[in-house]
């Protein structure tokens, strides 16, 4: 239970032409997003921090315009597909946060890099020496950063010496060019590998011109780490449970939902809607991990305690009111990424005043 | 550790025509589809029990086209999406197994009922009145299942009189008729609870022409239950490591499987691959929960132990070899329906030899 306002202020939200959308429906309040692009964009401006919006977790173009409008310097995306998406839509500058290996990819990337500006990340020799491959056959250039693991233990070079050295292989390829440094998240341990990762570099005459960090926790403390000087963030944009958790974000600012419908009350206790694992994925509110699998903002008490592929199974024993059949309620993911990437759609609204549907355009791009 | 082939032998069937798609990509092996269908229509033909299979699976036209060459007598939809997909490619009769409650989904239901015998089940008074009213409005006649909860503690009336009072009001209203019972999943309680309810509408003069069970788990032990005269199963036709753990079927016989590249190697011990909760789901593996997210079939040893949106995270420290970046490996998902969701496309094989790539047809159909 996380800051819940009282359930008549929550339900008043539920504007008619949101509540006669037809259910699961994923539903994002513009006016919220906007507010969430200005803030973090202010916060980068003051700091001198530029700004590259991670599009994973909207897969929307007109977000990402949003974004660039109020002053991102580009995007990011994690998997290729989704930069095709968005250089289809005229993104002229995209980073590529995902290591992009295998034939297809390479052949894609290159034909990609002849259309926008798109850099991407390396952490392997091997890595390199493929985009280095594509690219020149291309007749491209492609900026690499060298991406470190600076304490989350996924991808990345593990010293700053390792790093340096890949960076210095990158300098004498074909087809691409050293061009920064990149981590996710920050950690206690960014700033000193990357300022290590900097004194190696220039006893090699190297300079990155970016450095590049990720995640919206702490993104608001990313000055703090003198060496950074580009952010990407994503679920800033819609805020989740996992975020109100950790305190980066009130459930009320949170933006986005799924509209869900009560579909059966079998017993006093008991309601299941309409929304399962399929409508809100299965993920867990990291850091949280208390077992739920959202919060029913118009059931304050409830518990969102299991889901089958397209039933919630909610507790209603604690709630003031016991819902009926037919009620349509706002579930707030533990996910905001998770959850967006189930839908083929997301319902567009302005304090619950329905605007518009929006399709999700880089739905379904996991390649 | 449950049950896999030699490294060997495993590698030799990711033929060279799959390991050259692009990743991540699920796959399935026709002849294995074809066995399991073949099997289970075997079984209930033998027993005298009519099969349904359930297309939540594989959300695909030409699977559910050899489950009714078969011999099945249908197919269930968990979604009527789903069902207007199905209907769409010529599927003529459809249960779908889920609350249908809404406007949208009533006006829906009597628009498909007008294309094909479509069925549905209701656990309530409210369901029943809003199913009636739309099939008179729509001028069609939708038979109704009554749902019974026999210990899943799901949806579903929670007693035989509660059941067979729901059935008699539905054999009063208009627009539909009391077709049987169905629950979901077959337990202990379900032998007596069905025949309980018989005997009280056998005082209200009903009988049911259909009796309805659902669940993978268990399916071949069906006809013990005697009032069972539909079986309902939709994991069956692929299998996951759920099913491995309970013992229903070996990790040979599972016939989804994801492709991923390996595209980091930062430590010996951890290899990173490019299918993560994007692909795979983060769904468990029900019942077994051991907070794996899957097998890596071709690197015995190996430990999927965490996903990121679009990086598997494995564990090689305990493998007799460790993987190349650009290897591709295949993954046995936790959970088949859960997986198979999150694609756009299947790539058809036959022991690892690629003969076609297959749309999900009903892919995001959600509503």
């Amino acid at each position: 239970m996380t800051g819940i306002a009282p359930a008549a202020a929550r339900r008043g939200n539920l504007d008619s032409s949101l509540a006669t959308l037809d259910t699961p429906q994923a539903a994002i309040d513009l006016g919220l997003v906007r507010r969430h692009i200005e803030r973090m964009q202010q916060y980068c401006d003051a700091h001198g921090i530029a700004l590259r919006p991670h599009v994973k977790t909207h897969k929307l173009v007109p977000i990402a315009r949003l974004q660039l409008a109020a002053g991102a310097a580009g995007i990011a995306c994690q998997k290729l597909g989704e930069a095709e998406v968005m250089v289809g839509a005229g993104m002229g500058d995209v980073l590529v946060t995902f290591p992009l290996v295998g034939e297809h990819k390479l052949r894609r990337l290159g034909a990609l890099a002849a259309r926008a500006r798109i850099s991407t990340v390396v952490d392997s020799e091997a890595g390199a020496r493929g985009i280095s491959r594509a690219a020149a056959d291309a007749g491209v250039q492609v900026p690499l950063l060298v991406e470190c693991d600076t304490g989350y233990a996924r991808t990345g070079v593990q010293t700053p010496s390792e790093a340096a050295e890949l960076a210095a292989l990158v300098e004498r390829l074909p087809g691409v060019a050293f061009e920064g440094l990149m981590t996710y998240p920050t950690s206690q341990r960014t700033g000193e590998f990357f300022a290590a990762t900097r004194s190696e570099l220039q006893r090699r005459g190297l300079e990155p011109a970016v450095v590049s960090t990720g995640g919206t926790e702490g993104a608001f403390r990313t000055h703090e780490v003198a060496e950074v000087n580009e952010l990407r963030v994503g679920t800033y944009v819609y805020g989740d449970r996992a975020f109100v958790a950790k305190g980066s974000v009130t459930v009320q600012e949170c933006a986005l939902t799924v509209l869900s419908t009560v579909v059966s009350r079998p017993t006093h206790g008991r309601a299941i809607i309409d929304a399962g694992s399929k409508a809100l994925s299965s993920d867990p509110a990291n850091g949280l991990d208390d077992g739920e699998y959202g919060e029913v903002l118009d059931l304050p008490g409830s518990r969102l305690r299991r889901l089958s592929e397209e039933h919630g199974h909610l507790d209603v024993s604690a709630c003031d009111r016991e819902p009926d059949i037919g009620e349509v309620v706002r579930v707030l993911p533990n996910h905001a990424c998770g959850t967006a990437n189930m839908h083929d759609d997301v319902a567009v609204h302005h304090e619950g005043r329905l605007e518009a549907v929006w399709k999700l355009d880089a739905r379904g791009a996991m390649r």
